[in-house]
């Protein structure tokens, strides 16, 4: 076992004949916690926005053809109403366009606008320099085997029921 | 590779050629998100509680001397300010007591009341259950190795700064 050097987080004080599913769970929340909170800060310090705007900024710049609101939830695992308020914001700062959609007034398109796509393409490779520096203790063997056990949990995570 | 099924989540429509360090971190933040939403609707149905809370309880578990509000935060990784907030609710409720430090009045020493002890007893097994049935799918030398991975993940992190 490759220990990581001591740190009060989640796994302090952990018994030592703690299940080994609780042991996963613990060091994957505390991953996640650790880089999300240095992404969180660094966004508000270099572009003075959050990780929830950024997601979405993302999910559009990989839609040429825009979501609907649903799609944006369903890929940002958050509700309706979190991604209502979000675009909301985002429509009157004019990096997101919203429209009905052609032959379902009930259903709303969300677009990036120019603004929004050139504001994105400022921070996308600054965002990829802080994971890279993050993740530079480890080997590409190892982020590959990471990458691969974490898409064996994720099926897991589908095949119990999680997904939805 | 061996991909997950099809889910629309952070990761879908993510360009081929992306970072390895960026597909790693995504699909973290994908695994978290999902076990996250299941036990917080799991403790919610089940215990009327909620992850913030169970956390609290299960550090001062772990904890028999209790815990100053400092080691509470750091261990939780939250902010002073949400910690204050949430004992003040466990307080009220008879879950935790606290206490000003012998020796130290400027500091507070928060420990699980009898009752929390009993509440938190009666959520352990139950919540162990259901992160059994999520990472069912998983070998036990999966879940070892990935383990290690996250270990070596959390080395990493530390070690670029993002521990405090």
């Amino acid at each position: 076992m490759n220990d990581a050097a001591p740190l009060l987080d989640r796994e302090s004080a952990l018994a030592s004949d703690t299940k080994l599913e609780l042991k996963v769970w613990l060091r994957l929340l505390t991953c996640t916690t650790l880089i999300e909170r240095e992404v969180r800060q660094s966004l508000r310090e270099r572009f003075d926005t959050t990780i929830a705007r950024f997601d979405l900024l993302s999910q559009l710049d990989r839609a040429p053809k825009g979501l609907t609101m649903g799609e944006l939830s369903s890929r940002l695992m958050v509700t309706n109403g979190n991604v209502t308020g979000l675009t909301d914001a985002l429509v009157r700062e004019g990096l997101v366009s919203r429209a009905p959609e052609p032959g379902d007034r009930r259903s709303l398109r969300i677009r990036l606008t120019a603004a929004g796509k050139q504001f994105f393409d400022g921070m996308t490779p600054v965002h990829e320099g802080w994971i890279d520096r993050l993740m530079a203790g480890m080997t590409r063997a190892d982020m590959a085997h990471l990458l691969e056990l974490l898409g064996r949990l994720k099926q897991s995570l589908a095949a119990a029921g999680a997904q939805k």
